[in-house]
């Protein structure tokens, strides 16, 4: 393998680090909110792909956030909203990710983003956590106007790093991704970051690993 | 208006009948069961339909199943899977339905469904429900190999029915399939079954009503 592209959201960058704000904007409520939130920020994406109505991912995630407060009936003031769309730009890294990327990266493999973020949010995210050093690429969807799992999506890896798709790995934590990058003829690892069962979509993982730092044994070639 | 197209789950049939099924099948979860199986049966829909690996609502709606009892961790053998898998062919439906399309055809104008579901399923469900004479059409998802939202699923009933869409309303009780129906330029009307806030996917409907039975004195040309 001469390249491993990685999911951002939920793979890199922790997306219910956001939780301990919504608790604090809306005690009690806080956790219900994350989640509503990031489950609303994918069906929409998904949604909005299938109508043929692309909105990119800051608009989506902000509509999603729109959503889950009329949802759970909390009053979101355009401050709150402000606040909670910027704490997206800060996410927690995941502690295995920096030493895990640094790894790989001093064994000779190129390393990419491949996100449905936008490449603001992305580079953004990328320096508040500042492992920019670590990355050959960043690729948003927003190039290609579909989001995940569309094959054109994962197309993007082999066409930025001018790479033989055969030779470039996928690494995310969200498990229909993994089945997208699969579906779409990448060897795909799964980072089974919570308890979560594989979904059934007939396009399981290659291999399934703990952290980013089980990757350089298993991509070495 | 000369024709009305109406979705089948959750708007003629109540999808949540099965729930009843689940708890004698698995005592204290069968809500939850219920709930995660009809989640991941339209997350499934949406992610094939943009991986382009569609599978039939029959195999997507087991594949759910599946997924659902593993992630609840309830054994689930194949004797309950059929068992749950039969009761999706009939379906409770709902108690305005049959005096709501009675008076819409008596009022002249052309009945048709408009499902993700396959054939099959959507003339069983149908039968179940004696409302067969009622219907002028059954169109399913399956001639297009795409679900909801896609526009080409939508554009159906302008071609089953050889009629103008601009003549020709949606009714569904799934708010996305709502602003599905819009986006693709039909009067789509939001039939409010549950206590839902509509979706921020910007193409809402053009009336919201409480039961079938409200739709005569809106559609009447």
């Amino acid at each position: 393998m001469n390249a491993l592209g990685f999911d951002a959201y939920g793979t890199l960058f922790d997306v219910f680090s956001v939780a301990s704000l919504c608790e604090q904007l809306f005690p009690g409520q806080g956790h219900q909110l994350a989640q509503t939130w990031r489950r609303k920020q994918l069906e929409y994406s998904w949604l909005r792909s299938l109508m043929g109505r692309y909105r990119d991912f800051w608009g989506v995630t902000e509509d999603a956030l729109v959503y889950s407060a009329k949802s759970l009936n909390l009053r979101l003031i355009p401050e709150a909203r402000d606040q909670l769309m910027e704490s997206y730009q800060h996410l927690a890294v995941f502690p295995d990710v920096e030493p895990g990327l640094r790894a790989l990266k001093e064994g000779g493999l190129r390393l990419a983003i491949l996100s449905n973020g936008t490449p603001r949010m992305l580079h953004a995210a990328v320096e508040s956590a500042g492992i920019g050093d670590l990355l050959d690429a960043i690729i948003s969807v927003d190039a290609v106007k579909k989001f995940k799992p569309s094959p054109l999506v994962y197309a993007q890896l082999a066409s930025a790093l001018k790479m033989d798709q055969g030779k470039i790995g996928f690494v995310s934590s969200n498990n229909w991704d993994v089945n997208g990058a699969a579906s779409a003829g990448l060897t795909a690892f799964w980072i089974r970051r919570s308890k979560e069962v594989p979904e059934e979509l007939g396009y399981g993982a290659t291999r399934v690993i703990e952290a980013v730092t089980d990757l350089p044994p298993l991509v070495s070639s």
